[in-house]
């Protein structure tokens, strides 16, 4: 911050909220409201982080947080006191909805208490509701707002010990779903009993059911599904896996392909030809490697593997908190990051195809001193069923 | 539209862009993306609607729509066709990340070919991402832009007879999981065991897991947990299941108390008052009365009844498409609207307490001809377990 003369940083989205707080807000998770929290980092480190929340769900959190100060404000939800435990009761009206007036005035006090109400504040500008973005410019009229992400991707993208770990049992956790479902799988079985299986099977591990997604196709349909498919697999049917799990906000992004009875020569071609430039991938990253160089070295290798013609806009991303799976930095062709110990990425060779399916190897990585390690443990061949 | 004077009304959002489309977009509502596809409403009925898309998405879209138009953009997935059944594939680089350029210039042509560029049009302008925004403007900069969301409001908030259908099978639907999952508690019970049994249950429907939310709170802990609670539940608490299933895209929200043992003096009186407040409500909504007069009678019947301070900022919503659980028109203190036929209405009396937990009675009704249908079978009673 201090090189980017910052004064503040401010998280408004579900992740960069629980990045820098550690709270999961609820209202922003599941119900998938945005802008109804803000956590304040200042630059000073002897400085408090301030966390802005409703009363409502700033109830759910510790009074006493570690170097964090607890600000509220009120929302439609009243939360009583009939035996006097808490004091201090909101005598007040409910608003029927959200504040965001009061949540970015709240916000614009904290700024002037720490002397930076026209300081040079990064915030989350293109992702945050258009709508926010005009009531925080009329809360903090003279602050300079310019775009946080930049910066919570350099955060975020080299890991703590503990995210990493996080992010180890995510990797983990899926692949246990996944060969489970994969066992499940017979002629006549459909995308909807797969994902079913997948679920069953992540039920029975302590932390329950926490599947981010399961982008699981069956034979041609390759296309992304949020109702599943019920087309029977039938002999010759690709499969394709493509899930993630959650552990403490944390999640899993791993792909595996099957194929009931022999594949064709096609599908076998096809295969060959990205593994050829995943194995590639799990050679060539290393620290010092920019990612663009990983993707143009692998890109060369599948399409002199048997797909000549093979195009995709990136073979891989930063793995953490998104719940879009991906999230910067990409491996593609224009991104110079170079690779870092405590980086854990994802590694992927996707293909789809009319008449064929989807076919796809992804895996999960930790960037060592001088490699990188694989978090997976299944079989990165193309396994019959 | 003809009334607002609107050439064009637009959709960006996962649930607005069903509402016209037809099609739930799994990068909107699983990858949680903003603005990946639009879907465009002229106000001339003879033109077809226009949907953009990108085009790994749109390959699980039918190519003959009833009176739709698809058109597409390039994304960083390619699809092969090595078989040669579409032809025309494309041969362009793929980008890393989503092109709101592109998808946004796509509808600039659109608008100027049906004559609309300098144009009225309804786009959802606070909901939208502040890029977006910036980005449509760019795209589009003679076009006068206005908020869509009154629009969308009055048109979604009177449901057809399969709208009606969806969110009655997904009350149903929440009900058995809620009885199901009740019947499971007993002393030791945490809030993370009755999700469990909430979701084992969903499983057995043919529809499978389709939850979009399920705020269980055991004993005093009543504040959202996006992760749930493992407090055992000891005589005395109460229990409360505010849940809500998805049934092609409608969305049950539902509420009721349980108590373990018998309930204290003072959780009866809670209850006793918040059922009164609940049943004046299913009998006085009824076409013609104004969902601010509800609320104002209620809040007095409730307050009459053991609560005098009870506060609330809306006592029920509408139903539909809104994973956020509530969507307008709200029966609260400035809300107009009048109820009419076709509406589906939540009406909940919610209660919060430091010591006690939370306590609440919601129900679906569905607006008659001359008062109100409740679409919940269980027992309005607070239960002993």
């Amino acid at each position: 911050m201090g090189k980017m003369n910052l004064d503040a940083l401010i998280a408004s989205s579900y992740e960069n909220f629980y990045y820098l707080s550690g709270h999961e807000s609820t209202f922003m998770y599941t119900l998938r409201m945005s802008e109804v929290a803000l956590a304040v980092l200042f630059r000073d480190p002897n400085v408090k982080t301030i966390i802005i929340m409703n009363d409502f769900e700033a109830a759910g959190v510790s009074s006493d947080l570690p170097n964090c100060e607890l600000r509220t404000y009120p929302t439609w939800v009243d939360v009583d006191d009939p035996l006097g435990l808490k004091g201090g009761k909101y005598e007040g009206k409910r608003p029927t909805g959200h504040q965001a007036q009061e949540m970015f005035g709240l916000l614009q006090k904290t700024l002037a208490e720490h002397g930076c109400e026209t300081g040079k504040i990064a915030v989350e500008l293109n992702d945050m509701r258009h709508s926010s973005v005009d009531t925080l410019r009329q809360a903090a009229p003279d602050a300079e707002l310019v775009e946080a992400k930049g910066l919570f991707t350099l955060l975020r993208m080299v890991k703590t010990t503990w995210e990493i770990e996080q992010l180890r049992a995510a990797c983990a956790y899926a692949e246990t779903g996944l060969a489970d479902a994969a066992q499940s799988i017979r002629v006549g079985s459909t995308a909807k009993d797969i994902v079913h299986e997948f679920q069953l099977s992540l039920m029975k591990d302590v932390k329950g059911l926490a599947a981010r997604f399961h982008m699981i196709s069956v034979g041609a349909s390759f296309a992304p599904a949020h109702r599943f498919e019920t087309t029977p697999a039938t002999t010759g049917d690709v499969i394709k896996f493509d899930v993630g799990v959650d552990v403490n906000g944390y999640g899993s992004d791993i792909a595996r392909t099957f194929v009931l009875g022999n594949p064709s020569e096609t599908i076998t071609r096809i295969y060959r030809a990205l593994k050829a430039g995943h194995d590639r991938l799990l050679e060539i990253v290393a620290p010092g490697i920019s990612m663009q160089a990983a993707f143009e070295d692998a890109m060369g290798v599948i399409r002199r593997s048997g797909l000549p013609n093979y195009n995709r806009g990136h073979l891989g991303h930063s793995a953490g908190l998104s719940l879009a799976a991906e999230e910067p930095p990409f491996l593609g062709p224009t991104e110079t990051t170079l690779f870092q110990p405590g980086m854990v990425i994802c590694l992927e060779t996707p293909y789809y195809g009319y008449g064929i399916g989807a076919i796809m190897i992804e895996d999960m990585v930790l960037v060592t001193e001088n490699g990188c390690e694989r978090l997976n443990q299944l079989s990165r061949e193309l396994v019959s069923l």
